[in-house]
């Protein structure tokens, strides 16, 4: 049997859960021992561990040196020397892989990503402990999204590919009449060609969750991909691409579709993305450089998931205790170093109505503090829920944010329980007033988050559309009691082509995403050009060629 | 019944032509009286005629003057005064209509423009005569491309973009298990947004065929639309603007949805193409301002169809005379001013074999003019298959052509029957070596097509290749009787993603497609960077918001 008519179930699943858009999940999100196996967890640590301080067994062509650049946030130390390629030496394997990848067909292309991303799929822990150790994500975050939903989102960009591309039939016979003559009869073949090598490159924060989108969607559409990842996460992106390199192998085919770019030089990232023979970029990453492929990388398709200023506007509440526990979790998770994260709280100066009756602005701002710090008063859920800081750029930001407006709740320095040199972070809440855009219409990357007394409520849904068609944002919430205000808003999320999560007080918090169902970003504002995972994400990676004869 | 369930069964027919790509047209192109009517012919010159010397009527938002630019290449004074518009005018009309276009939905929307195409399609011969006497193409030629066969394009254009949209549902209820405890239950909507404004930017020889792919896309996926025709070539545009605009008012919709913006000033058309307001523009011109709009209107996504070296490989034959015929036949359609028009004839310096015996690389030069010179020594053949030519820049290639290799056929200027002042060119064929590509790799639009003797057959296939990769293409073509050529030339379309047409013999040429069936552009090399009409076409040209909230 094929690799695809094995899993062609999955793929179905996938299809169905797509066309339905409600929950649905390939790979089960919690790390029980009854799913997973009892020793998975022990398992996966030490497999990381085995790794540490050693050569990554990986060769690849064009290799020139071994270099190590991964700082755990944990302060576990790594040492993984992974090798360094001539960057021109990876453009001509992929290159010399097309033919045989294109010829392959989606069938056989998809077939085996499927396989891949099954054995991904069975190393979860240790892509979970590699996704820990290098972000700084607790070990619940880093193995939900580093590996089910990372592997939800995968799958998903594969059932989009393989939509895209069953939309055109491999050959038909075209039969045009001509009247009292005999018809004009061709032969046509259609087939569906990469458009050339693609180029994934990813994050210091989701090395998995955001490398994958664009990692399987370009593979599935028949072009080879070299993975680009984060100096301080390489070793996700090298799980991964060895994964994949191995199926290939044992198929028979190069394994250089798939090679990973190991570099701390900026230089060779921009060598890599301005190549004449890299025709699409996948980005996720801060602004700064997003701007720069854009503006430098002209020969190839760039899909990039930048920055922006997420927003909650709060107009009154009919459950003010589990709103606070609702926001306090959000801006907690990861210490705010989610690319959704809430940064602007947008509340009236004259206050809210609520079920506990009005509650003044200053009110606001204390209950949120103190609802963060109910949160995080347990040791447990510190370490579960924060997170260690990744960059020593985001410790600056929350320095520096106390001098930015008056601090309702300052960042706390906490210890880790187990890893004393992890920089454990609390969320730091600073009131501002709307004249002070200069300060929260920047994004400030971490657990800083702005509570902007505006004029009034209709000022907030003003504010945070211009403030989005402006510099962006993946996500928008509102909590309001008045229909009137959430079609206001509803109104908002559409001109500023932005998702809006409305009065959410359970269990779903507005910086996450569920696959199959929510998209991630919408491609519409300049937080990101592209959405996970929609058909607008991987139509354009190919192209399809076309020759025709008579019959 | 609303206008989608009346013509629903025009759009589910243009679905299944999709799917499965065989020969399907929803609009007869056969200009006969019994499918158009006894008078329809009549009726449709004469509508144009009442139009010439009088205003246009069509009322615009920020009309600043009349102006009449287009100069019939037939020579007829047509003198119609288009209201010129202030582009910032047009754009704030077109800003206002978005609200109300987006919440009209898919089947809103694909209503209203199935019932304007289908009024379009009522008055064909109109259009015909339009296209006819603004482009200098043949009557046969204006009706079936102007009319019928860019209708169906239309009609495809909505279809994919119905396809598109129809993958999300609207609304849907997400309920995931939680184990003991009762589910999360949310309730999900999805809405269609278009991106904004759509900028259609038409050219001067196919002005509703190369246009309406890019209008009903655009407006398909809930964008407004400025339709900025060629100056020479503005009625064809106008009728379909007019007639859209009755549509919507009739449906109590504001027709600022789409306007049209003359001019002759190209200073006009950069400040439209760079506005911050326009998301989108569908270019089909020259390379010069198809380059100056990827890099200067870099807030849109640019749909650009620009030119390339068209190109047929003759290695061998088994048809020699059907062969020479059918090239010829390609060569002179429309005074080769098609945009897939070939214009690189690649033969082997040795000569080639056929039916007829071995043929010198001179004797195929020879027997090519003879072709063409026997298809147009009928008089009658001459007026419908010719056409006259609409630009002087391509009257004075024509003259400096003769300079840049050895003539094998000159043009020459033939009377036209009825249009005295028609410039009528026969094609001229120069043969030129490989080494000449200084000559034959710039694109010399028009009735010109280079004869070049190359090494040897492979060296054809490269140059083909390279020269496609590096100038892009819209056609490929190949004649040979060994499979293994065949396959060799199958890669280089691959390599240089071109449609390949191999052996064109009988009433099928290589610079014609079918739609439903056939893709015109690949979207892959430097001819063409999107497709008619594929979904990456109309996929991008939308995002999806989404809110959702506890049920």
């Amino acid at each position: 049997m094929s690799l695809f008519d094995t899993h062609r179930p999955l793929l179905d699943n996938a299809l169905d859960a797509l066309a339905a858009r409600g929950y649905w999940s390939a790979f089960p999100e919690t790390p029980s021992p009854k799913v997973y196996g009892e020793t998975a967890a022990a398992d996966g640590q030490a497999a990381v561990m085995a790794l540490a301080g050693k050569d990554y067994p990986l060769h690849q062509p064009g290799e020139r040196a071994r270099v190590a650049p991964e700082r755990s946030p944990y302060g576990v130390r790594l040492d993984i020397r992974y090798p360094e390629c001539d960057p021109g030496a990876l453009i001509a394997a992929a290159q010399a892989t097309e033919p045989a990848w294109i010829a392959l067909g989606p069938r056989g292309r998809i077939g085996v990503l499927l396989e891949a991303l099954t054995r991904i799929h069975q190393r979860s822990h240790e892509m979970a402990h590699s996704v820990m150790l290098t972000t700084g994500q607790g070990p619940m975050m880093a193995f939900q999204a580093g590996g089910p939903h990372a592997q939800d989102r995968a799958l998903e960009a594969i059932a989009q590919a393989w939509k895209a591309m069953a939309d055109i039939p491999a050959q038909v016979r075209w039969e045009k009449p001509q009247g009292k003559r005999p018809p004009i009869v061709m032969n046509k073949h259609f087939e569906i060609v990469g458009r050339g090598v693609a180029l994934v490159i990813g994050c210091a924060t989701f090395p998995t969750w955001n490398t994958y989108p664009g990692l399987f969607a370009a593979l599935a559409t028949g072009n080879p991909v070299i993975v680009k990842p984060h100096p301080n996460a390489v070793l996700p992106a090298a799980l991964t691409v060895s994964i994949l390199r191995q199926v290939l192998t044992e198929q028979g085919l190069d394994p250089n579709v798939v090679t990973l770019a190991v570099t701390p030089d900026p230089a060779v990232t921009q060598a890599l993305a301005t190549h004449p023979a890299v025709a699409s970029i996948d980005f996720t990453g801060g602004n700064a450089f997003g701007q720069w492929l854009l503006a430098n990388a002209r020969q190839a398709r760039v899909y990039a998931e930048m920055a922006g200023v997420n927003t909650i506007v709060i107009e009154s509440t009919d459950h003010y205790d589990a709103m606070l526990r609702n926001v306090a979790f959000s801006l907690s998770l990861y210490s705010g170093q989610m690319c959704t994260t809430t940064q602007n709280i947008l509340v009236a100066q004259g206050g809210i109505q609520t079920d506990q009756g009005h509650k003044t602005f200053d009110q606001v701002g204390q209950d949120l503090a103190a609802a963060i710090g109910a949160l995080l008063a347990k040791p447990k859920v510190v370490g579960a829920v924060l997170g260690a800081v990744c960059s020593t750029d985001t410790l600056e930001r929350i320095e520096a944010s106390g001098k930015t407006g008056k601090t309702v709740l300052a960042s706390k320095r906490l210890q880790h329980p187990e890893f004393p040199q992890a920089q454990l972070r609390t969320p730091a809440v600073i009131a501002l007033t709307q004249a002070d855009d200069a300060v929260y219409k920047r994004e400030c990357f971490g657990p800083v988050s702005y509570l902007v007394a505006t004029e009034s409520s209709d000022a907030s849904a003003l504010l945070a559309q211009s403030m989005i068609r402006e510099h962006g944002a993946l996500t928008l919430g509102v909590y309001s009691t008045d229909a009137g205000y959430i079609e206001q808003m509803i109104a908002v999320s559409r001109r500023a082509q932005v998702a809006l999560s409305i009065n959410l007080t359970q269990d779903v918090y507005v910086n996450q995403t569920s696959a199959f169902s929510d998209h991630h970003g919408t491609g519409g504002n300049p937080a990101a050009n592209a959405s996970y995972t929609n058909l607008a994400f991987v139509a354009d990676r190919f192209v399809v060629v076309q020759w025709r004869e008579h019959a």
